[in-house]
């Protein structure tokens, strides 16, 4: 009888397939395009996925048992393939904590030493002092966090370091570690006026589709800074340009936008005190090293008793 | 008899003047300027210090006990006075830690994260994902700091948030909480070897004069880079400049210049890879309160038992 398929969607270094086959010696670790339309029946765990897959293939693998996604997001699965009860699912969730919560400091702090004014200074060979009065310390600030997961977790770890204050968003409001303060999404008013820094890391649901607009930039402070690390649909960008222009908030980091690639002719480019980078805030260095580590940990326990170490996917919670 | 006089060179806020009232009462409080020649005598304590004071200050002021100057470095101060065994002298050294250590940690993070190639791009109204694979986190990567104090240790303590190595070079390579390994300056190449950052923190010594120059940059790796928010004379600049431009290094931030301002005709402005602050990465927001706060702090235990709570200069040791 054939053995049971470990199928890699994307390819993995030698050495870490050689790992796997190691840890699963009664499974063949394949890379996907080397398993024949035959072979799908033997399927039993996918690492990756296609999203242009739909419900279909289950029924071409009749086995499968597991799917790993190599990201964090579960929504390109087909709604009826997240649902099944047959099936194990899992994220990447986590595997770019470090990586944004960085980019995500990169710009808190620059904006607050005041690098952006040095760096255009510094094109006019100037030397200038004007600005020193203006510069902050992150100290005793008060950080917003839409979504209270891995990532947001990273960050509020962050922020103690630079002993900031970090409250959080999430559906129920309930309570999560490192967190001083949570809220339920319709109770987050108050805290938006406290907020020196709202950061959204949330995912596109029928909620955050929009949710950055005039009326939240109204609710923040003048001096406070908004960041989008989570979905550009989130962020109403004319409504963003106008309270940059305006000065209703002081400045914006942006890694995501509505249209990826940003099209040369938006206006979001020249918009007063904003940061744009290209949807590389979560570049991972090593990226296939820690796809690795995340399969390998989960493979290890569902060899062991059938059930994963982390990251699975809970279609009732969505995440 | 007149009261004891506590001389603030600088002005303080009115309620924080009401408080050294309150906690000294059987001293005078007064602004330098309030203070006449004939009540210099009775000055025992100073808070501040003018860089054009001599020895002979101390003849005007015989009663003098305790000069408390407001910023870091103490050699401002004539030699026979920081000699005297009569007189206590305290710094302000670790007030500019926050601000400093989040100064280098905005260009570090920056760095690392691509913000800098963002920013040309963004410029260019340009979505750049070329460099995407290029982006790293600072996760273990190894630091190393010139400079053990407290400026130093905050820094070791942001590091240790980004799970990064850090290592010490100070006079005598003793231990230092917060660094996994620390050296004596004689002993630091093969650690220059092993950094991916370096950070001058030193005040101007014969040793640290011209520290920097084309052989330290040579020990360096070259994707290494490197940052002084310590003294502008640490640093050969034209080798810095060969450095970066070479390749030698991967890049550098600089806070301080040999001369300052730096002239509009400096090579520097337009090295590669290279970032200046005007000498702003220790401006601290509420500057006064923060004085204030050493100051007070020193005073109480002052008046308690005549030694200070922190901060003391020793001569012997130069710090």
């Amino acid at each position: 009888m054939m053995k049971p398929i470990i199928a890699l969607y994307h390819d993995l270094k030698d050495e870490h397939k050689e790992k796997l086959q190691e840890m699963a010696p009664n499974y063949s670790v394949k890379v996907f395009h080397e398993v024949s339309e035959y072979d799908l029946d033997a399927v039993e765990i996918i690492l990756g996925w296609n999203n242009d897959w739909d419900a279909s293939i289950l029924e071409k693998m009749p086995h499968l048992k597991w799917i790993q996604k190599e990201t964090a997001g579960m929504n390109a699965i087909d709604e009826s393939v997240r649902q099944s009860d047959k099936l194990l699912l899992s994220s990447m969730s986590g595997i770019h904590a470090d990586s944004i919560s960085q980019s995500v400091f990169a710009f808190i702090l620059s904006y607050y030493r005041g690098f952006y004014q040095a760096l255009r200074d510094q094109r006019d060979s100037k030397w200038n002092q004007e600005y020193y009065a203006d510069l902050k310390q992150a100290n005793e600030r008060v950080l917003l966090i839409h979504g209270t997961g891995a990532l947001s977790k990273q960050m509020a770890k962050v922020a103690q370091v630079f002993e900031m204050t970090v409250y959080g968003v999430n559906t129920n409001g309930r309570d999560v570690e490192l967190f001083d303060k949570t809220v339920s999404s319709d109770q987050a008013d108050s805290l938006i006026e406290e907020a020196d820094i709202v950061i959204n890391t949330m995912p596109l649901t029928n909620d955050t589709r929009d949710l950055f607009d005039a009326k939240y930039f109204d609710l923040m402070k003048e001096d406070a800074i908004f960041i989008n690390v989570g979905r550009g649909e989130s962020v109403v960008e004319e409504d963003l340009i106008d309270a940059l222009e305006e000065s209703k908030i002081a400045g914006a980091y942006l890694d995501v936008t509505r249209v990826e690639p940003l099209p040369e002719e938006s206006e979001l480019w020249q918009a007063p005190n904003l940061v744009i980078t290209p949807h590389s805030s979560g570049a991972v260095e090593h990226f296939r090293d820690a796809v690795f580590g995340v399969f390998a940990e989960n493979l290890e326990q569902y060899l062991e008793d059938g059930t994963l170490a982390r990251n699975q996917y809970n279609y009732s919670k969505d995440y």
